[in-house]
């Protein structure tokens, strides 16, 4: 059964180092997956990239993005979350990486930080989320 | 830079119970991503799933898959496999889902086979391999 909102008896996986599989489309229309660090606002599902990536520009030209959370602890636990890009941001998308670094590796700050990077924040709107 | 074989050094990840996240393809263009166990012939990535679930619905209808592999020992480590879809056979697709059950859970057969359950494998050309 989906819903429009991630599950309460799901809500760890945003508190874990649990990696999202993050799919957007290429041009010709084939499936992108990366794996990224994922963080919850309580209504968007936060994803922070570099500017010119190819999922940056992919999620500029097709807001159909899905994303698949698994539990680290358990990998047949997972949440598939369908959604659309809402919007992005370059403002505190530093701090934001900051943050999810420190969620991930336990470093104080994101260690990968290339001059001249332009960090920026999508925010997903969950449309359907299919709990595992 | 990408290929379009599996990089020598990356063919670890199919010996290790490393995940698939295996995007796929919905009627509406939305990609749909699920966590998969792998296989690799040598020049398939082999996927077995069940017939009627959505992702060999997806397959059927379009054959443009991409699969990411992460390295259960290195998350920063993983494959971005984009690929097509060059075939599917039930024949011999339960002994190929113990094997899998095998190598990813220790058991001797796949434990969760239902009644009625008609298992595929699905061969999938890689036609983009971009390691990370």
């Amino acid at each position: 059964m989906s819903t429009k909102t991630i599950p309460e008896e799901f809500l760890d996986l945003f508190e874990k180092r649990a990696y999202g599989h993050l799919a957007t489309i290429m041009p010709d229309g084939h499936p992108q997956v990366t794996p990224v660090w994922v963080d919850y606002d309580g209504e968007y599902i936060l994803v922070n990239t570099s500017r010119g990536r190819q999922k940056d520009r992919n999620m500029q030209r097709c807001p159909q993005v899905t994303l698949e959370i698994q539990d680290p602890d358990n990998p047949y636990r997972y949440l598939e979350v369908r959604g659309v890009v809402a919007g992005a941001t370059e403002e505190a998308a530093v701090a934001h990486i900051d943050k999810l670094a420190k969620k991930y590796t336990g470093a104080e700050k994101y260690p990968w930080l290339a001059p001249g990077e332009v960090r920026v924040i999508y925010k997903i709107k969950p449309e359907r989320v299919i709990p595992h």
